[in-house]
């Protein structure tokens, strides 16, 4: 086997370290569930008190276990394990699981044990998952790790969670709703093995159709970023991270010490990962029962069948908000529904069977409607009532599915005379809601799956016609000063950052500094034409709300004048002379460095009122053409530069080309941790894109 | 008794018009519902051919049936039903059921029989339910004259459907569940009691604590508004609506013929009603479990407890979502916390007691948690494990939240193992959520409703410095015209509109419409100072896409060469030469008619992107000055005129005042259907606000 980590799924020979024979420990469990989940390889309890348990040999040590022997669980206490841990490196293993809790989670003591255990498997090239985590299940091969007391049933959602109680609810649901699950891993406190781990070891599997993710922080944003964009055309993945927001952030940190990501570096990872992201546990759930099983919809038009109209118009609604369409049916379908529906039937879309269709009725009519050139997914909706057994139309909508090309799912409105007809639907894969709302998203999430798997790929290409070197030439002194202590950051005056920016090709108007009254006037007859005065005082950031810019100067008297007024005889003031730019769209164009993700780009509306309309864009640094092209679509500026109201486009290629060259230049130099293009002036198509004011913050770190 | 309809719920004796002894029927169901389900009074199943069923005699007719009778369920073929209806009349009831089908929802046919009902029912003095719908439940008195196999529990919720099926669903969850209902109506066709007539069936019960909705279209939006309205304060209503969206309006639309309401004018009615709008029936319920035994949370202050970190972290997220708060817990709670909490509880909030708490812990741990002045309300989240009975879990919440006089909601977070303890949380008036976000959700309902309850009174006050004879006499003419067929709507023109908004008191500046240079020219002396001049001509709407506007016009010159570039020679053409108003923030003021609930205001950021931005609030009209501070405050054309930046603020009340008479105008005349100040240009406080442009469509109707 030439990947380790397979061995915490199909190892041969799994012993259990801590392992008590009181049914009442967890650790009694573990070997419990080894032995009566079907694991077919050799289960080693071990304590140094010896003796026996379920018929098991209990060993003393690890060293004393025969071969074959590829897995170890670790229980024991925490400032046992690391003696432990050392011993299965000792026998050679490839693999652990340490369950014991009680590390970075209750303070400095218990990180630095944390990080001993990390030292410790490194030195014998082993792979560790946890500590504090409940294992790991497969439930085909099958092997169960956990002391969870039941397995859910074989199936295709793998799920990797940074929780282990989370994992513990969703196996009590999956038993209740008959849910089926490929793989399962509690991950921990992620020493080791992260969640990008998580997600290639869920991919393994053949028997995985989709991967669901929960995540408390994603340390190593990159490495997630990396791992599921080598996997999400082939098999989709399903995220949902608690900590979104700063009330998130904080339970989460009170928890397990984890950072978490910003929500929009998160969500902007996702993007470029291909990865799927779930408000709620239900909703990843509704959406991976959906992706487990059925085939993808090769466009958005969806037709509801159903027994009643108001469930039917709440899951029309539904599809709206996720940008579906009702299908419409062509007038040879609605005949050929015409002759196997009840009289009365509403035959446009929704196909409205009233009170009382057959249950057989369901299979004949989604099949007909399947077949409509015009329909990408259908959904069959009933209202449980006397007269048709609900049981039957699982069944009927199980056989129309299992017929199908095209997706299908089931929302059954009810609750008591439900749950068998809930386990004929998953047992014949078929998804199940109870809400039409829920059915409607569920369907959403398939479509937005289909729609990044055609997706063009996202892979930046590096631009050559940049100075690197220039570029670290002028930012070296300020991090030189960056680096000293307390200095951290230097925020470059804005021809220092315009220099920087134009090492990268963006464009820059000429400008430079005046201390006296002489040289503005100098500057400005070389910059020609108009210019912009700024003023350069100390501590002065936002310069127009202090009267500290002057637009469109001619001549030198203007110049003159705009000197006197703003520098005077302040000895620590100057004044920046500047090309003024054409007349454009004002646009905001940022990067910031995530602490997870790496660098962020920004784009949106410019002008002062950028906070408050907050029409803004983000992805990760640096990105490709397309990519930007998205992101600028994505904002109402975008749409303002595309063309409004009769106006001329604005110069969108010379904006994606800007958004290019900052990506690159924050990605090439971790050390910018902030910069500013405020405003970018984009002219009309072909008129090339000025960045008037440039901003940029320098870390030492 | 005064009310009629609670004779619905009320009566004494219920007759079964159409009943049939064969258990397979509906009709059977009914009879057998009213008498195993506990109704008191008599029950008088009727059917032509006589005989008995369930030991009741059955009466050949109504006019046979001795007193006392007061309520009818009709169940005949549509085409018998006004004969049956009209017995009842004569046999001198004051309400009648029609559970009968086939009437408006199958065509023109079907609507004049419906209409008959109509007629006949207003005839003798009857009020109706249905058709086409499943009758009314009353848990407390008990009655129940719906087929629906089971009856819920006895509890605190209303609920008013226009959907049977969704009834059905609804009860059929809540008996799997245990929640319980007060009173249920299913209201089919609404041919005479409506939804707003269920608003008041369901208040009237003392045991309703909390009201839900489910409506397809509202046809009379007036009276609901009116209905929920008057009874919000004292008792919460939640809707769900089907057709919210185009794609939902023609699912409804195709199910019952029912008009629905825009999702604009629709959320601006329950604004106004003081009604929470749900966005799925799941929703719905949740938050009403919240709301039906709670007391109200006195701030949005949310205190977490639980045994596991990763769903409080979720929940936290969701409270966030929904503008909740994560309280804080004074040292004072964090110590009493820690004497009854495991050793390694995580004492801050969320208050993690980690893997193996005691059940008793939770009620020991809420007592102290909810008497923190910081904590509002309180979620409990338990995830099932080997160690800790969930029912005892739900107990000990059910005993804390008993002894509060502030809210507490549990989540556990499970499935096959959690069934019992959701009973036990319902049974203990708990609400019980799945998932953390769900439950976050709720929490955000229940402080959402405790400030619709405190807020001020939204009743607009009459202006009285309006001139409503003059703009009747101005709008005269245009309403003629208007009447005139094919002629509607007729759009002013830009002077005309400008009058009539004077009439009411808007502040327009000062125009003419010019035929010559030099009645331009004269125009431009008389307004004084800087002029605009707009071009008039046929058909022209956007007069800015084709240089139809000139700006800051100053002298007699620059008047006569817009006149000529604009106007030239064309007849057909001439110039509006109006007063330049003041510098300011250009915003829109709109008002348009909705078909369901009457004349709908519009505020947002004005200029050529207002389409782009979408930046708009919308309120029912007319208005009051609470009111349209509040819409004016939703929108970012309203922070930016609070003052951003160090700007100084906008006149917020000269805005206020021209909604509330733009409001009055178009609630004054309903033949004004559209109009549009575009913009109103706002000067700094104190300065006003300048109608620039007012456009008005008037209608024959």
């Amino acid at each position: 086997m030439t990947n380790p980590l397979e061995l915490f799924f199909d190892p041969q020979g799994v012993a259990v370290i801590g392992a008590s024979n009181d049914p009442a420990k967890l650790s009694y469990g573990v070997v419990r569930n080894l032995k009566e989940h079907g694991y077919q390889g050799a289960i080693y309890p071990i304590n140094p008190k010896g003796g026996e348990m379920l018929d098991l040999k209990i060993y003393r040590n690890i060293a004393e276990v025969p071969d074959p022997l590829e897995l170890a669980v670790i229980m024991v206490r925490a400032e046992m394990v690391p003696g432990e841990l050392r011993a299965c490196g000792e026998r050679g293993l490839k693999v652990v699981i340490v369950i014991t809790g009680g590390f970075r989670e209750v303070g400095e003591e218990g990180a630095a044990l944390e990080r001993s255990l990390k030292t410790i498997a490194d030195e014998y090239g082993m792979r560790l998952i946890g500590p504090n985590c409940v294992g790991t299940m497969d439930t085909h091969i099958p092997l169960d790790t956990t002391f969870i007391s039941q397995m859910p049933r074989r199936g295709a959602i793998g799920f990797a969670s940074h929780s282990g109680a989370i994992v513990g609810g969703t196996i009590d649901w999956a038993i209740q709703m008959g849910v089926g699950f490929s793989r399962i891993a509690s991950l921990g406190n992620q020493v080791d093995v992260s969640i990008a781990d998580g997600i290639g070891m869920m991919a393994a599997s053949p028997h995985t159709k989709v991967i669901n993710l929960y995540a408390e922080g994603i340390p190593d944003g990159p490495g997630f970023v990396k791992a599921a964009a080598a996997i999400y055309r082939e098999k989709p993945i399903v995220i949902v991270k608690a900590g979104r927001t700063s009330a998130g952030t904080r339970a989460v940190a009170s928890h397990t010490g984890a950072l978490a990501g910003t929500g929009r570096a998160y969500a902007a990872a996702c993007h470029r990962a291909g990865v799927l992201m779930a408000d709620s546990l239900q909703e990843q759930n509704d959406i991976a029962m959906a992706l487990a099983h059925q085939p993808l919809p090769a466009g958005p038009r969806v037709a509801l069948l159903t027994n009643a109209g108001g469930p039917a118009a709440l899951a029309a609604d539904g599809l709206d908000d996720v940008d579906l369409k009702m299908a419409d049916l062509t007038p040879e379908t609605q005949a050929q529904l015409k002759a196997v529906t009840p009289h009365g039937t509403q035959l446009g879309n929704p196909v409205d069977m009233l009170g009382g269709p057959r249950a057989e009725m369901f299979s004949a009519a989604l099949d007909i409607i399947l077949a409509d050139p015009g329909v990408d997914m259908a959904l069959a909706m009933f209202v449980p009532q006397a007269i048709t057994p609900v049981n039957d139309v699982a069944r009927h909508v199980v056989e129309a599915a299992a017929r199908a090309t095209k997706p299908v799912a089931c929302c059954l409105v009810g609750g008591i005379s439900i749950t068998k007809a809930i386990h004929i639907l998953h047992e014949g894969n078929v998804p199940f809601y109870p809400d039409p709302t829920r059915a409607a998203k569920a369907l959403g999430g398939l479509w937005q799956y289909a729609q990044l798997k055609a997706r063009p790929d996202l892979t930046p290409v590096p631009l050559e016609d940049v100075s690197r070197e220039l570029a670290e030439q002028i930012l070296k002194q300020a991090w030189e000063r960056a680096k000293e202590p307390g200095n951290s950051p230097v925020f470059l005056d804005a021809e220092t950052a315009g220099e920087v920016a134009a090492a990268y090709g963006i464009r820059v108007p000429f400008s430079g500094i005046a201390h006296s009254v002489d040289e503005a006037v100098a500057l400005a007859e070389r910059a020609g034409g108009p210019v912009v005065a700024k003023l350069i005082a100390p501590g002065l950031i936002h310069k127009a709300d202090v009267g500290g810019i002057a637009l469109g100067l001619r001549g030198a008297d203007e110049v003159r004048a705009a000197f006197t007024r703003m520098v005077g005889t302040h000895a620590d003031r100057a004044l920046m002379v500047q090309q003024m730019a054409p007349k454009g769209q004002e646009v905001i164009l940022g990067a910031q460095r995530d602490p997870q993700f790496g660098p962020l780009l920004m784009f949106g509306m410019g002008g002062i009122y950028v906070e408050v309309l907050k029409d803004v864009a983000f992805r990760l640094a640096p990105l490709c053409a397309e990519d930007a092209h998205a992101m600028i679509a994505e904002t109402a500026a975008g749409k303002i530069m595309a063309g409004v109201r009769g106006q001329a486009p604005g110069d969108i290629a010379a904006v994606v080309d800007t958004l290019r060259r900052v990506g690159q230049l924050v990605a090439d130099f971790p050390q910018i941790s902030e910069m500013d293009i405020n405003p970018l002036i984009v002219g009309a198509e072909g008129e090339g894109a000025w960045a008037v004011d440039v901003r940029m913050a320098i870390t030492g770190a």
